[in-house]
């Protein structure tokens, strides 16, 4: 009779208890998103990046001016302590000539395009040849040595068939990434990508291109999707046209830069260490607003609202700005590093690199099932802010060094359909931007870093 | 034995059939999806209305050249039947005057207004006096008598702690519409309203007023939020300044004007009607794009897809575009009036009038719990679609007047964010529709109306 006794009042405390941290969290929880909504600094913040600075890419003045500009914000905060991680960077430029001339019989125009990170620039004459338009890497190989001497046009637009618009730029991201090296390979003078967009436009979207060891270095550019459906009827008509590509953009000597890192040291289990971030550096057309502008403050905002609301986190939790995402993620691989060397225990990381839109989940990997426990059980909580989706697939580019080690990679989720129109393109400035939209954003991730600082990823 | 053979087998044949149905409408809303993303014609379709005939206050000729475009396009579609319903309209003019100006001692300035729909105007010359901010109803009865004489001033801000918007618009929407007959039941000038948005600028909002019997009628315009921040911080400095109104507004006779309905019959139950719709009507400022082309043309879209995919729906479909659910509901009201004259049976109906963002799922309200039975079970068929969000709370106001029939009334739930930024101001333009939000929109209703065509409201 007793030990019935006892065991029913063990369950009874058990749920009261359990209830009762529910309820604590639920309150906790809903303060962060009405701190965020109301009094956020996030979207003020952006402005200032978007507005004062600019497009940020790696090793230019630019992006040393978001170092100095987030750590200074960082620092007014006084709460954690603030410090730079050194990073060596690449450092490519664009420069001033960037044209791309059709000339068909006497007609002639010019088409809207842009360089390819990384790419090399034409010789000052420029490039003439014709163009053979291509629809996927087997259509290349298919042609193999008939591209030699001439222009390789990657036409292949986004499907537009999936409601996740990731997706469809997951599958056609290669052709600018190794359009030119595979095209290379039969002798193409340079590459020409259909931009990587859902839109219709006249503006080029430019991203990370990369040659192979071994294969000759071509330029590489991408040309507006308004300019592909020009090219792509124009050699309808007449498949004997000819371009004529000049860019002059470069690469200089690697430079130094930082990632910018601010920390709450954890109350009861310092040594676990949670990070939350965002990348500093953005390609150098637009303003890098929603990629990933909006991702640093967000991660700032999370020490903001942790600050005004007096949360005390149980375990650590850094705020990691990190540099050089967009082309060559070594702020990402140097934080995993020193890490690694340190022997820090990262247990989980977050990243938000999805642009500012209205939050509908957590996507995450993780090389241990099991420390994905705790993060599958907070679906229920996060639901009535709309966080619907917990798919177990993607963390982050920049935390993904840290996969190894086996920390719960965990990404922002976010309404993916206007992403694209901006991204890396000049459009992608602060008019894009919604307050409310960039602060619900900013909530989800306090809402998730206190209870990982709470509750860790797998105890109870 | 053998029953018990019979009976394994009848669950069997029940589970796979079960199955094979699940799979076939999977397939079909996929479809659905497939021919809205890539081949929809809403957001063409929206392009025209806007910027051909833009905005469409009933009774006036954009009101009328909305009507002949949406028949014509439904026509073209050759799908269904196509007529026109009669409707009697109010018929409120804003004319050219609209001006607030603002004098304290020597300094002078004017603030951004719009005048409410369905007030009266000023005399000629004007109203001048003092203003009495008021923060609440109970506020205005407390100070009772004190604004006899005098403008009274609405100033209750969006309550930004709510993530769904329309939670904070319906708790101020009553200042705007019942502030002037409140304030004049005390003696009061004219009302000014703080306009209703999440967001600070210049933009004033208008919307619905109504006077009541036996209270006098005066002058209620809304100030846009940063007149209002002004006019607040102002009557800090000088509680005595004064306000000058001039405003031209009136109303004429009603006039006749059209619901524009589309039926494809349903071949096995035709007398079974599912209604899809939105209002044609719009503000006569901005476009009317979000609020409420967007519903009009993805209920527009609904017929498209059923055409292309050759979907022939087992129950009656009838695309209903209504005519003044923003001063009247007239059109909604006299739809109801003649289903229920004829007997008609609608066994749901489903509006979209909540902005042309992405949806997030179905808000619906009947009278019959028996009637929401199956579409419950939708939820896990349209969750690959984002539509999470299934509560039981609303429908929609053109529908509203079917709803003590026992109809099944179904609201598009989207994504609130930015909806107040633009509602009824001049910011609703073409220009804030993305055209893959609103087909989603468009491919929700078409899969929703799709699974009540096939199955009804409460069979199997």
């Amino acid at each position: 009779m007793t030990r019935i006794f006892i065991f029913i009042a063990a369950i009874l405390f058990l749920t009261i208890n359990h209830s009762a941290a529910q309820d604590k969290d639920s309150v906790i929880i809903r303060n962060i998103y009405n701190l965020a909504l109301e009094k956020g600094k996030a979207y003020e913040w952006l402005d200032g990046l978007c507005k004062t600075i600019g497009s940020r890419l790696s090793g230019s003045a630019a992006a040393g001016k978001a170092v100095v500009y987030t750590k200074l914000l960082l620092e007014a905060e006084k709460y954690g302590t603030v410090s730079l991680q050194e990073v060596t960077v690449p450092r490519w430029r664009r420069n001033d000539v960037e044209k791309l001339g059709v000339t068909m019989g006497n007609y002639k125009t010019s088409l809207h395009i842009t360089s390819l990170g990384g790419s090399i620039g034409t010789p000052t004459e420029g490039i003439k040849g014709n163009v053979i338009e291509v629809t996927s890497f087997a259509h290349l190989d298919s042609l193999g040595k008939k591209v030699s001497g001439k222009f390789v046009f990657y036409n292949v637009p986004f499907d537009q068939k999936h409601v996740n618009t990731f997706k469809a730029y997951s599958q056609v991201a290669k052709y600018r990434y190794s359009g030119a090296q595979n095209a290379a390979k039969y002798g193409a003078l340079a590459t020409i990508t259909r931009s990587m967009t859902n839109i219709i436009d006249d503006n080029p979207h430019t991203g990370a291109m990369g040659y192979a060891d071994g294969v000759k270095r071509i330029p590489a550019c991408a040309v507006s999707t308004n300019g592909a459906e020009f090219l792509h009827a124009a050699l309808i008509n007449d498949a004997n046209l000819t371009l004529e590509l000049k860019m002059n953009c470069d690469t200089l000597s690697d430079t130094l830069s930082y990632n910018v890192i601010a920390e709450i040291k954890g109350t009861e289990y310092p040594e676990e260490i949670i990070v939350v971030g965002g990348h500093l550096d953005s390609w150098d057309m637009g303003q890098g607003a929603h990629d990933d502008g909006a991702g640093c403050m967000q991660s700032m905002e999370v020490l903001h609202i942790f600050k005004e609301l007096n949360i005390k986190p149980k375990r650590t939790v850094r705020i990691v700005l990190f540099m050089n995402e967009e082309n060559g993620l070594r702020g990402g691989k140097k934080y995993a590093q020193e890490a690694k060397a340190k022997g820090e225990n990262h247990i989980a990381a977050i990243e938000s690199d999805a642009g500012g839109s209205t939050p509908h989940g957590f996507s995450s990997e993780c090389i241990d099932s099991l420390k994905r426990v705790n993060f599958v059980k907070w679906k229920n909580i996060m639901l009535p802010y709309g966080l619907y989706s917990w798919e177990n697939n993607y963390g982050g580019a920049d935390i993904g060094p840290l996969k190894d080690t086996g920390t719960l990679l965990i990404g922002l989720f976010t309404d993916s359909q206007r992403y694209f129109d901006y991204h890396h393109a000049a459009s992608d400035t602060f008019d894009k931007i919604n307050r409310r939209e960039l602060e619900l954003g900013a909530a989800a991730m306090a809402g998730m870093v206190y209870l990982l600082s709470e509750y860790g990823v797998s105890g109870k």
